[in-house]
């Protein structure tokens, strides 16, 4: 599995060989269909994944028995349900495959046991955690200051990609837009 | 300044009397009047401040001169920039106050020694950051599936001794809601 994303990755990280072979051996490879979940509401989070390929989103069901989509994960994403797997609480919603993916995985456990031999490791993580931080507190940002138009621009902007990718009954709810607003946001932005 | 706020939240959370003295000590008082800033834009933000009396706000100055507010502090909260503090970067907002305010402030260099020194204050400041993680992550879920009645609503639940103390402009910027809509939610709320 050494030339696999996840290696490129932590080689960019500067971590050396030895840490890379070390690190990745405690993960899996998980095959998933588009549809298959590796979390659902109300169990608790006890692993952590990256995205070797593929598409997941983070939803819930609202009342009226809609996805409600809240984030998504794509390649060279880690993905994980932060605050069950941290509190050892029930999640508040669901991972799926949205695109077959494979994914990278391993326990909260092992995380643990590496990050304690290895500084470095447990430094890299609580990086991730505060840049996810730092993401979080800018799209609050974004949705107290930027109108709808303003967020989708942006969005485009920093996830070219995903634009082809994602749903677009899946980027209105991410947006926070209703779906017949985001038509007619997307009408306009190709005149 | 023993029996302060902090040193009560601090017996709740089960300090012992050595260790709330050694901490408090390295703290300092600060009075604040109204409009007085803590950090301004562009600054490094150096320090962690507790609210003993007062409101501070987050904010920073839309394109059009007018001040958006993304967040606010009241007694018994912590207030700091953490992502100017933890990176050591200029901060993108700014924080003053916005009543009388008194505040207890130490540096994050007083806090990362005694962090090391008494181990209970690294990790009770963890689960600060945990919590104020969880909080963003809740606040952007909220924008992404509540409607502005909705969030109106749960903001009154959830923090009913400020609606009558953070102007109404100020509570429509944080809620991301225009200020004559706020005020037609209001209205018909009081019906």
């Amino acid at each position: 599995m050494q030339e696999s994303r996840l290696a490129n990755l932590l080689r960019q990280e500067k971590f050396n060989e030895i840490e890379i072979t070390s690190f990745i051996d405690t993960f899996e490879v998980v095959t998933l269909q588009k549809g298959d979940h590796i979390l659902k509401e109300g169990q608790v989070c006890t692993f952590v994944g990256f995205v070797d390929k593929g598409l997941l989103i983070y939803y819930n069901i609202s009342e009226d028995g809609e996805e409600k989509i809240c984030d998504f994960a794509i390649e060279n994403q880690w993905v994980t349900q932060y605050q069950s797997m941290s509190t050892n609480s029930k999640s508040l919603l669901s991972i799926k495959a949205i695109e077959p993916t494979i994914l990278l995985k391993t326990t909260h456990q092992n995380l643990i046991n590496i990050a304690e031999e290895m500084p470095r490791i447990d430094k890299y993580f609580k990086k991730m955690i505060d840049n996810f931080l730092f993401t979080m507190v800018s799209r609050t940002n974004d949705f107290q200051n930027l109108i709808a138009e303003e967020r989708y621009s942006k969005f485009v902007k920093e996830n070219p990609q995903l634009i082809q990718r994602l749903p677009q009954y899946y980027l209105a709810s991410f947006l926070g837009i209703a779906p017949q607003s985001l038509s007619r946001i997307r009408k306009n932005n190709l005149r």
